[in-house]
Parts: C-alpha cells; sequence; structure tokens
C-alpha cells in the first residue's frame, strides 16, 4: 500500500519526525546512468525555507543511495535512497498531541490505526514527498533516455490564473510562476494570507512533452487513470483535469474533438490521451491544491477524547503547498510515465521480437 | 491490466461486438445473498435504447451468472458473469474500417497494438462498462450488509447546473437529473444539440454514504487516489473532484478546513475524505464527462496509411454519455469502497483479534 | 487470489459442477497468430475418459472463445475462453454433501469459508486445471514464437521410474510415459490399485527448451521460485524439484556444481536456472503427485455436524492423477514462461531502445 | 519484483559488499508491539562467523529501525530496517571481477543485465537473506499475538538424517540438528567437506503450529504454493516438499489419506494443508539445499569474453548454506503465515461483520 507502479515500482518510508524517510526504485533497468547530483538537484527544488513563500522550516534533504548503483550504472537491482531528518522539532507538537488539527489527517489516522504519531503529521506529512521526488528524479533519467520529459509549474494561486505559459520562466519564479506578468499578484496573494495566519489554494500545470504514441494500459491502467491516480495521492490535492478537463463537460463535441490531417492532430482538447493511451501530443494536467490546512489562527476542535478545544497551531508551515506541490507532481508524472514506458514494450510481438530476435 | 481492485478485484474481457463481455469478481466473501434480479436491474439503469436521450441502439445486457454463487449465496471462490452481445450491427462501422474516427481511442489502438477491432470501437467502447456495473452489483450487495450506500445523479449538462441536489428524484427522471428545476432546460440541451448531429458533455455527482472512519491505505492506496483512478479509467472522463474540488484551490485555509466539535465535522469542504482516509462524512465525487466524440458531421480524420479523410459517422450514439456514465460511476465507486472496506480490515491488531479471537 | 502471473496474467472462474468454467488471459501481445485448433487439442490431451487409466467420466470440454481476438489475431486485449460443463451428474455426491472426504479439501473450505459447493469438490475440484490449460495455450503459442518449448511426461507411477528420458515417446503412451521399457509396469501398477478401490502416486518431468539466458526477476520473482508456486498450486502436488533437486542436499560441491568452458556448460545440475535467472541450458522440473484422494475404499471421517461417520465414494476417479497432471504441469510451466519472457523485456537499456529508437 | 506478499508485503534491497541492505516491511497491523532486541536476536541466529561451521566472515548485522514505530508500537506506516554493511572485503573478489564462478548467479546477471556486481556477488549474495529475517522477526511478532508459532531446524547434512525430531534441541546445537544422536556425524561430514575445500548440502525442516484452519487462498495464492515460492526464492535451494513429500507420490491412496474422528485428523500425510488451505493440524516442510556453490577447488570456466579460465576463489564461506539457511526458511515460512492471517480476514462475512459490527 505504500508502493506505486506495476513494473517501475517505488516503496516511499518514512515519517515526518522519525530517524529518516526514503525509498526503494524497483524495476530500474541496468545499464541507466544514475546522476546523484541530478537527484539532489530535483531535491533542492522541493526543500522548503528557501524564500517566504514557503515554510521557514529547513530541512537537508542531503539524499544518499544506498544500493542498485554500482559504479555509478544502474544493475537492475532495488535503487534505496534514505534521507535523514535532521531539523526535527517535535515540541512544535507538544500542545497538539491529543487534538486533531483541522483539514488534517490526525482524525482519520487516529481513528483507523488506534494509534498516531502526533509528531509533524507522521505519515501523513507531506514529507514523505521527498521521497517521492527522489524517485522520481531516478524516472527522469530513465525517461530522458527515451526522448521524453515532464515539465512543471504554478498556473494559479488563490485564484489568481496564468494568462500565457511559459514553462522557461518557472525556474526564475520564486514562486514557480509560469506566467511574468501575474507572478507578482500571486505573490501579494500568499503574502497577504499569510500576513492574516492564513494560507491560499492554487493550481500547478503539468505537460509530458515528446512522449510516444501507445503509452497506457487500457482498462485499468489507463495513462489518465494512473496519472489521476498518482496526483491525488499527493498532500492537499483536490481536483484532477486532463486536457480540457472539467471545460469539456461544457463543450460540445464538434468543438471539443481533435480533428486529424496528415501532419497529426489540428488541436490537442484531449491532453494528448485517447482511451486511456497517449496520442504522441503534449500530455496536459492541470492539479489542484487545496489552501494549506496549517494555519495560525484559532479553531474548532477536539481532542481524542472528544472534548471540544481551541486548536492553535505553532510552528512553520507553507502558506501554500501547490509551489512545492508542483515539484511532487512533476516527479510523479516522471513516475508514471517510466511505467507505462516499460509497460508498453510487451503490447505487441513486433516490439518482442525485437528484443528477442 | 484489466484488473480493478487489491483484495475485492474485479477483470473485464469482451469488446462492443465481439461474442460477449462479462467480469470475473474475485475476493467477494464467502456467505453474501447473491441476488440476481438485482444484478440484472443495475445493468437495465444502465441499458441504452430507453428513451430519445440516449442511444437509439437496443441491447439486451441480460447478465448470466457462471460460478461462485451456489444456492443463491456467494462461496467465496470467483463469481463470473456474462452477457452475450446480441444486437451488434458490425456493418454499421464498414464505412470507418481503416478510419481513426476524431475524440476516439482508434488511433491509439492502432498504433500501440499495430491491430484494431473497428467494430464498434472494439475494447475501447463504452459498452465494456456493462461489466463494471455487473460487477458493482456485487460490490454493492456487499457494502450494504456492511451499512454503506452510494448515490449518483447528473449535475450538469451542457453547464446547465443543478441548483439543488435530491438523489431520490433521479429515478424518476429520464436523464438522471439531480434538480427537477433545471431538468428540462438540460433536456432541451441534448435534443437541441442533436438535432444538429452534435453532442453535449455532463456532469455526474456521486456520494458515498454512511461509510465508517479507517477506508484507505495510504500513501498509494488513498481512498480518493483509488477514486480518481477509478473515475478516470471511465470513457470520456477528463476530470474529478472530490470534496470543494477545484473550488478550493481559490478557497483560504480558515474557509476550506472542516471545524470540528463533539458531535463531528461543522462542514464538509473535504468531502469526507482527509489523508486519504475516509471520516465518516459523506464521500462527495464530481466526474466531469466530455461530449461522445461520435458525432454526425463531417470531420477531418486521416486512415490508417495516414491519408486524409473525411469522417462521415453513421450508427446510433448517446448524445450526452454522462447519463449512464453516471451509473457507470457509481457502480465503480462501489467497488472501490467494497475494495477498501476489506483492505481496512487489517488495520490494526484489534480488528484481527476480533476474528481469530 | 485466482489470478496468476505479472505481465502474461491469468484468472480462472468455475466449479466442476456450476454451469461453466474458464479463463481470462491477460497481457497476450497484441500480433499473436491464434490457433483454436491447438487450444483445443490442448484440453483433448487433458480431457478424461480416454482409456481404462483415467476417469471413466466423459467431458467434452469444448473451449470457446470469448473475446481478445479479432480475424485470428490476438488484439492485446483480453482473450476470455469458457468451456461449459455438460456431463455433470451432481447426484453422484448427494451421498457426501455433508461429509469431509479424506484427503480432499472439502474439510478446509467448508471451514474457511462456512460454505461448501459439495458437488464434485466445487472450485477445489482438479476441473479447474482445464481453464489453466486453455491459458496455457496461448502461453504456448506465445513462447512458441520466441523459439521456446514445454516438454512434458510421465517419469514414475507408483514408485515405478523411467530409466530413460524419450519425450517423443510421450504422445504414443496412454498415460503419457517416458520411457517405454517401463510402461508396461506403470500401468499395471494402475490397474492393480483400480481393482482393490485405491490410487497410485506419481511424477511428472517438465523440460523447457531453448529458453533465452535471463529470464526470471531476483529476488521474489525468481524462475524457480514462480515455477514452484506454479507446480504446487495443481492439485495433489507436494513436491517440486529443480535441476539435481533433492538429491542436491546429498551432493558436494565440486560434483554439482556446473563447470563452464567456451561451448556453455559442461553439466546441468542447476537444471537451467542459476539465481533465479535461467542459464540458457534445459529447464528441469520434477513434480511430485499424491494418490488420488478419490478411493472406494470405506474410511473413518465426520460430517459437518463432527459426528463421525463411515465415508464411502461412489462416482468416477482416476487412479493416478499424475497422468493428466502431468499435462497440467506443462502447461503451467509455459505460462510461468510466457510471463518471464515480457517481464525481462524492460531489464535493461539496451533491450528498451531496441523498441523506443 | 523485489517485494514478496499480498497484505503483509516486505521489500528488500541491498547488495553484499554496498553500503546498506535492508527492508521495508508494509501492512503490518497498527498496535504491535515492536520488540527490537527479539529482531536483534534473530538476526543473530542467521549472522555467520559464530563458529568452525560456518564461514569466517564476521558480519555485525545491526539492525536499526527507520519508520513505522512510534513509542514502541506499530503505526501501521512501512516499518523500514536498516543493516550498514560493515566488514565487507572488496579485495577478495578482484580476482574473480571478470570470472563466472561455477554454480553462482554471476553468468546469469551479467547475462541479463549486462552489467554485474562482483563484489561477494552483489545482489544475488545469501547476504540479502538478512534482510529477509528483520522482515521476518516481526511477522513473528505478529503471529505470535494471533497463538502461531514457526520452528525450524536441520533435519540431514551431506545425506546425514535426522532419526527422531527434536525442535527443542535445535539452540543448543551449533549446527541447528534437530537430533543430538546424528549431530556429531553431520559436523564430521561438514569439516571433512571442509577441509578438502568442498562443501555439502543439507536439509532443513519447518513447522509451522497452532495454525488456525483456513489459511491460504485457493486457487492461485495457496498456502502451500506460496510456501514453496518463498522457499525456493532462497538461496541454493533446489527442492521442496510438504508433508509426505516426494514419498507420497510412492504411496497408495488408502496410505496416504488423513482419516478424521471427532478429534480431528488420524494421521498428518498432507502435512496440515488440504486443497491449498490449513486444516489446523501442524503445517510440515522439508527444504533442500545444494552444497555451497563457493569451493576452494580450482574449477573450469569462462570470463566475461568467454575466453577458459580457471576458477579459483578465495575468500570465507560456509561450508554447509542448509544451516544458515534454516533460519532463513523459518523467517520466509513466518512471512508467509502472517500474509495468509491478513488475507484470510475478509473469507466470509462473518468474520468481517466481526470488525464492522
Amino acid at each position: 500500500m505504500n508502493s506505486f507502479g506495476k513494473k517501475f515500482i517505488f516503496t516511499t518510508f518514512g515519517e515526518s519526525h522519525g530517524k529518516a524517510l526514503g525509498c526503494v526504485v524497483d524495476g530500474v533497468p541496468a545499464g541507466l546512468k544514475i546522476d546523484e547530483e541530478f537527484i539532489q538537484s530535483e531535491l533542492d527544488r522541493r526543500k522548503p525555507g528557501q524564500n517566504e513563500f514557503a515554510t521557514a522550516r529547513k530541512e537537508g534533504d542531503k539524499v544518499e543511495i544506498l544500493s542498485g548503483v554500482f559504479e555509478g550504472i544502474s544493475t537492475g537491482t532495488p535503487i534505496a535512497m534514505i534521507i535523514f531528518n535532521t531539523n526535527q522539532k517535535s515540541r512544535d507538537y507538544g500542545n497538539i498531541k491529543d487534538i486533531f488539527r483541522p483539514g488534517h489527517a490526525d482524525f482519520t489516522y487516529f481513528h483507523k490505526y488506534g494509534i498516531r504519531d502526533y509528531r509533524g503529521g507522521g505519515r501523513s506529512s507531506a514529507r514523505e514527498t521527498a521521497a517521492r521526488v527522489a524517485a522520481g528524479a531516478i524516472a527522469k533519467l530513465m525517461i530522458k533516455e527515451l526522448g521524453v520529459e515532464v515539465k512543471s509549474g504554478v498556473f494559479a494561486i488563490d485564484g489568481i490564473e496564468a494568462q500565457s505559459i511559459d514553462f522557461d520562466y518557472v525556474k526564475n519564479s520564486e514562486i514557480y510562476s509560469l506566467d511574468r506578468v501575474v507572478e507578482e499578484s500571486q505573490k501579494e496573494a500568499i503574502l497577504r494570507a499569510k500576513k492574516v495566519h492564513d494560507s491560499v489554494g492554487g493550481v500547478a500545470y503539468i505537460k509530458i512533452i515528446n512522449s510516444p504514441i501507445g503509452l497506457g494500459e487500457p482498462i485499468y491502467n489507463k495513462l489518465d487513470a494512473r496519472l489521476a491516480d498518482a496526483m491525488m495521492s499527493i498532500n492537499a490535492v483536490k481536483g484532477i483535469e486532463i486536457g480540457e478537463g472539467n471545460l469539456s463537460s461544457k463543450l460540445k463535441g464538434s468543438q471539443n474533438n481533435d480533428q486529424i490531417d496528415s501532419k497529426g492532430f489540428l488541436s490537442n482538447h484531449s491532453g494528448g490521451i485517447l482511451g486511456g493511451i497517449s496520442n504522441g501530443d503534449d500530455i496536459d494536467l492541470k492539479v489542484y491544491f487545496k489552501p494549506t490546512p496549517s494555519i495560525f489562527q484559532a479553531q474548532k476542535s477536539v481532542d481524542i477524547t472528544n472534548s471540544e478545544v481551541i486548536c492553535e497551531l505553532k510552528g512553520r508551515h507553507d502558506p501554500c503547498v501547490a509551489i512545492r506541490g508542483s515539484i511532487v507532481a512533476e516527479s510523479m508524472a516522471a513516475l508514471v510515465v517510466a511505467d507505462m514506458l516499460l509497460l508498453n514494450l510487451a503490447s505487441n510481438m513486433k516490439n518482442i521480437k525485437r528484443v528477442y530476435n
């Protein structure tokens, strides 16, 4: 239940304030150059504490490879990676030890398991996503060798949407914004909310480019379904759209169909996926994040004895989880694509004979 | 790849115009009363040809149980069900034999597999969903014994949204509308599109009531992620929302958090799921369907030799797939819940000892 | 739990005396010629009622393909096959309705599930293996295209072992014996036991030839482990050996190691598998079957109220299940090999680039 | 492919001479007391370097829990454990860097993956089994709470078999022998082989006691099949028997059937499993290990360019892997039983209602 994928499979472990967190990536083909610096650089993109738009909590997030790589090359055996927790302040959580924080998983974990690691949300913390980013970095290395790339950026914050999409601009933006024009307004919205101890939601945009035709294994391992699964598994995500997404429900068939000529599709309302299989066009996803549930205002709640309490949080939290969340979404997309690339090898006898003959 | 679930697992088979389609439902606990009439009645809800808002194509959709039931009771062995195809008119598809219909999976199936069953879309046809509804009926029988129920209805058609939600009204509505007030406008929108050989999109609303707290297996088998996976696997679905959904990306944390008192949650923005685990509140999903890609207007396309052609479809198609799609979404939700109920049995030693001691 | 395989996956359903049994084979690559006559001929090899060494029960075992094949070619979608039960005499079982037959699964099914389909053992009957043979036939078609073949024969009956191995002779032998010389004694042993209403055990020998090097996915999907799993899942199997098998526990390392020269391995004690991966040599397995538990002598037992009874069976049963069991073992071996061939495609980047570049 | 189990799932990682090896145990129910000292004591039983009958190689094998345990209690989240490698002498392997050691997986790993971590066999080394023992210790803690226990001992070495079985004696025996009477001869056989730079095979006997009736999920997750899979996945295992095992192939039905009276089964030829489901009796397995392939005699082999070489091994190796292997087999049995106990929770509605009502 803590593993994802069918052939390119990763398993994560670890809690927010435990000794370490990490992942085991199983199914990485042998012969892949494993660039450790790249993996670290991916973690650095997700890392908190880099500016005023993210939590002030500093986490080193130094990743170490424990297995599966020999002389810089993958061996086909599981690649385990570990990130030791170094900056945990469990005392921040002492006062909410027995309290269920509104909007958090405290209530459900306690009732499901009968026990709860209250330190920073334990396993339910978004800190777990560091392990996904490490696994995703391996996926990116693999899919890049096959020519595929995943890009991401922040499309909207607090309802302020990008008017144009520029994935190249993202790396220059402290908030990973896709649009230089609205970036300032988006930043202001974050700081405004932060000032009143509140938080804002946001939207990440993911684009997979240069995917071969044929990724996705219908009926119950469709590319779009697996992407939806992957995205919805990210903390705070409440909505997913592929291509035209929800808007397509308001369109006519004549508007929404992508007609075709000999050079390819004339439009891309479908978001590059037809019948659960990639059609060679860009694959477009939007991922909707709720506002960070950790806010610093008094909220009604109960404790583990069901006594009513006022919950007042301390600690350091992102005012907008969509920003760092966009990196996680990008990583998850890469992991889905890596899995689909491997699964698709067996689609037809022609492919198979290329390998065995 | 044609199986869904981890413990309550169903596998479907069959093409639109093949001999039969069906499913094998594995993991059904022994001792469940299997009401065959109920299963048939569920298929009848999804069945086409019932009024002018659906395809005129008539499919008997008579389901037959082949195994796993003895004297009306499940035995714990796989329940196979079969629906023989009886009203297939393959000749309707002769003219599009070598043509890729815009908005359909023809293009991707052909390129992935190197072969394509062109008759009615073959495996990619929504006809496959009949098998899901049969499997879903078994799931509903099981979850009902445990007190859980899934409801569905059509929330919007062609952008015309329900202003109030009445699941009881759905069964009186030919278009499964949730709102008697807007139903007429929704119907008119369908007929208007149909008249000009076009189609419309729509939105289904699914509600799971009386779920116990604790369903969902984080991190990679979260309840919301599995629901997203399930819904996105349905033909024509392009967007999914849980609870407040996309709107939550525009809210502040103080607006979106569900505060708690000793009687429970004071609101349900979360849609009944926190940290991927049910919190005991209603579980709310919206599922967005694109307009039917089969329209009867001339469209540009190519054939399998990549020559440009004008595609003109014949045949009989739903002008709005969201209507019958809502039944499929309801079935998929029931299947996810059934799986989660079984998986959750092993969450903690207390549960386990209840069984073994 | 009724599915086997990771990529070439089959699921079986059906009981001994239900309406039908069958299988769904998922993951069959598209573009494979599906020879229906071959599939039927495989079922005929397993079919009972062919001579005095098998049960007199006649089963037509006519297999019908329901899906996944279009114009004689696999389409990449699930291939469902069905065998309707036609010669079921449930009345044969009326007298043992509430009794647990010694050596059978009646006792365990009843206690596990709280219900039992007593007709011919229900799901626990070896009749289920007909579905495996159907699935295995598809596997054989696929692996044959890649040059791999599986052979089987009866090595021993009632302790009478083949002195030499001749897989070509098997098809001439009513008891699938590997050795013309001992065949007569083996037959006599069967008839002798049959005469006194008893049964005998036996041993099947399976050989996989021309396997490429590299099949098997260590550590927990090793080729030998999957073969052991597959074989032990067959009714009445109680022991499995790979290569030198149990005897290797009595050898010295210097005797058991297969030394190598530039032409290959100098011996094959390992049975063609090293570290769970095929080494290119013949893969050798022995599969040990217990004597048929259905004997026609009075046996002590209890009924479902735990009252002591004398169990006296009627009906028609194989005096030696190893004979028809050898065909099932051969089929299971083919299914394992097919799965491994597909899984191995993703072992290294070189293979993968052959497909995508 | 490096994970085992369906609900109680463990994944291992790590190579013989890498930084660390370890496992992630997923599906451990919350609320289980995790006794770290017990886990370490299990690893100590498998640890090499303890006497002249095992390799002189000393491995500290200190295990550390990284996640999933809070204040000594399992939380329901993945339990990751790590063992850092501390006594690796890679230089021992410098001379065989490009050579395939007879009887080892060097040849197959190299050809499958196109790369090979030659240091101590890399991933194919039996060192990986330390991670299984750590995972198995968690399984033992869980099954013990439910009253089930797994015992093991060495039944035979170099063909010298126990004449009587005494599991209590095992802990007093340096070679984990089941029979004080033959122990001395078994030890001598080992030392005799060691003296001439050779190795011997052996047999482990595993007994699972006090298993509830009902473990095992037919048809493709039978208890005996999963045990066979588990055992065959252990390095050097070449044969498996359940209950009477291979001998049953020489028995008559009248001899092999276990008759029943109101107090239970009158014999246990079946080894406690009928139809793939535990019958409440002791579950008996024999596991046959080949002699250690690492011997210190000159052997013919080839290098990676297929040039013929004489392979002369150095280093430190067990003269009989069955001894420490018996601990691994015991651990794997516990892991299978733990998985089956969890899977069986969902067998029938009665069990399920005990949890939900």
